[in-house]
């Protein structure tokens, strides 16, 4: 568990979407973001306070975020001397990049000698267990897509913040780097060993409230041949109560794989539902998201109400629509 | 890839249940074997020679597997003492125990002095890609069970067994401990991180003679909530062209899982062949497996004359009627 809030290093970030973790925390959880620590030359903004490492500090920041993505997979000597800093400053430091904080002498030697903690959310820390399939308390919701990166997690964080402006009780249970680092803590599932896949699963999604929802982000897709065990093993260890389909109608091809068509949105319902009913046998589908970034308002809109008509789910891009009618589906269930 | 052939290391095993790996690799690659190394006590026999280490190496063994579970957990003083001498007379050492020789010091001290290798099947050593989906040439069949632990890969063994004696090409392709252990190679599938599953099954199984066949050693079941996921890394990386169904009739419920009843052959085909058709459409389950060794001789076979009117296709136990109808099914492919 990452100590909140952060202070956003976005350190050099050539551009803004090199800083998209940053944005994604900025845009969920903006209370956990005391402010940004940008250097020279940095071509993103989060729109919040910039700080030196002391102010947040004296702010209250207990843990400084690496926001960006680095260039060339190395951790340059500049980014080093700012972490050095952050550690004798009291942070700890949080990071999803490839190249681990932990694999740099220098900043293990630095934290140790002052007491802080390295977070390499790609990683796991945690023995999950293996699976043992016992039904919990609580109801569990997961997003499962056509393919992979077509809007799952932002889907469930959007569902997560509608169900609590509802004065719903739910958590966004996070499953990969970026929304661990947006919440503080989750499963870094693609990292984790086959047998206990669906085990840490379990692990995330405990006993809860019965009218407590756990948001499941999903991974990967069940039609995606490189990733679907992934995906299985969020179907069968999330144990969902409800599913909701994601989909991006504008690709030609699985993500990565020529030469593979997307199912249809009917064959990911029907694949999906008999798989989670393995599990969960009161599991059914409550609506559809919609990925329409790159369609117009119209042709956005005409294409969920196609799509509504077809299925009879609710259907809405929660980016362009919000995400009210997907919270209602639940609170309805 | 562990080098052959093999002298068996049965040690001080309490019961020959205990030896049950050292039975695979005698009842299936009798060639491995050249022979058997006993302690005092050791309750186990695998009817072979019994042979000093240096008779053995003599006779062109190259390797020391151990074909016995240890007890407790723990590699004992009296097992290490021919260990240490086997790494001396030149043996690789090759495992499949959860507690691993490469955590034991002393053994590694001395392979490291002699210039040998420890193999501990249960730890990936290879770095898998990402799976591509990519077709590849050559044909290949996986067994999917009902369960875990159904007779997976004794099928698939008996059945590469009745096609080499039919004069037919194919590969027994192991994806666990026992079957690693006993060709010598293969991908210890359970032990794969998460990403990697499919891609290290395509991995095992790269192009091939178009009149080849890789059998694939199953894992797991679609329908056991543990280890599904790691079932559809192999049904999406081996792109089977033939599925075989694997059932054990008098089970009450899903291994390790009380409350979760097996399901129908009828569901595996249908879940397994829609699955199987995301990554080869031609795919087809071509026959059926039953463990009969609960039941009688006549109960056995009209067990399976049911099921194969009832499916419509060649229904066997392997191990009481020979895997050949399996294997013809795969000629008439």
């Amino acid at each position: 568990m990452i100590q909140t809030p952060y202070l956003l290093f976005l350190g050099d970030a050539p551009d803004p979407l090199a800083a998209k973790v940053a944005q994604g925390i900025r845009d969920w959880r903006p209370d956990n973001c005391v402010g940004q620590f940008r250097m020279d030359g940095c071509k993103a903004d989060m729109k919040i306070a910039d700080m030196t490492l002391e102010e947040a500090k004296a702010a209250g920041a207990k843990t400084l975020v690496i926001g960006v993505a680095n260039r060339g997979g190395v951790i340059s000597q500049a980014w080093k001397k700012v972490l050095v800093q952050a550690l004798e400053e009291g942070f700890d430091l949080a990071s999803g990049l490839h190249n681990l904080l932990r694999d740099e002498p220098d900043l293990v030697a630095v934290a140790e000698a002052c007491g802080r903690t390295l977070h390499d959310v790609r990683v796991p820390v945690v023995d999950y267990p293996i699976a043992d399939g016992v039904k919990r308390k609580g109801k569990r919701v997961l997003a499962i897509g056509t393919d992979c990166s077509v809007g799952k997690m932002y889907t469930a964080l959007a569902l997560d913040k509608a169900m609590r402006d509802k004065g719903m009780k739910s958590t966004f249970r996070a499953t990969g780097q970026t929304g661990i680092l947006i919440t503080g803590d989750g499963v870094p599932l693609d990292a984790v060993i086959a047998d206990f896949m669906a085990g840490s699963v379990e692990w995330l999604t405990p006993d809860n409230d019965e009218d407590h929802w756990d948001i499941i982000e999903g991974q990967g897709s069940l039609f995606h041949v490189s990733y679907s065990g992934v995906t299985l093993a969020l179907v069968h260890g999330g144990q969902p109560d409800a599913l909701i389909l994601c989909h991006e109608p504008t690709r030609s091809h699985m993500r990565g794989l020529p030469g593979y068509a997307l199912p249809s949105l009917e064959d990911v319902r029907d694949m999906g539902l008999a798989l989670a009913k393995v599990a969960n046998p009161n599991c059914r589908v409550v609506g559809v998201s919609i990925n329409t970034q790159h369609m117009g308002e119209q042709e956005a809109k005409t294409y969920c109400a196609d799509v509504e008509a077809k299925l009879g789910l609710p259907c809405v891009d929660p980016f362009r629509h919000g995400a009210d009618r997907l919270a209602d589906a639940l609170a309805a269930y």
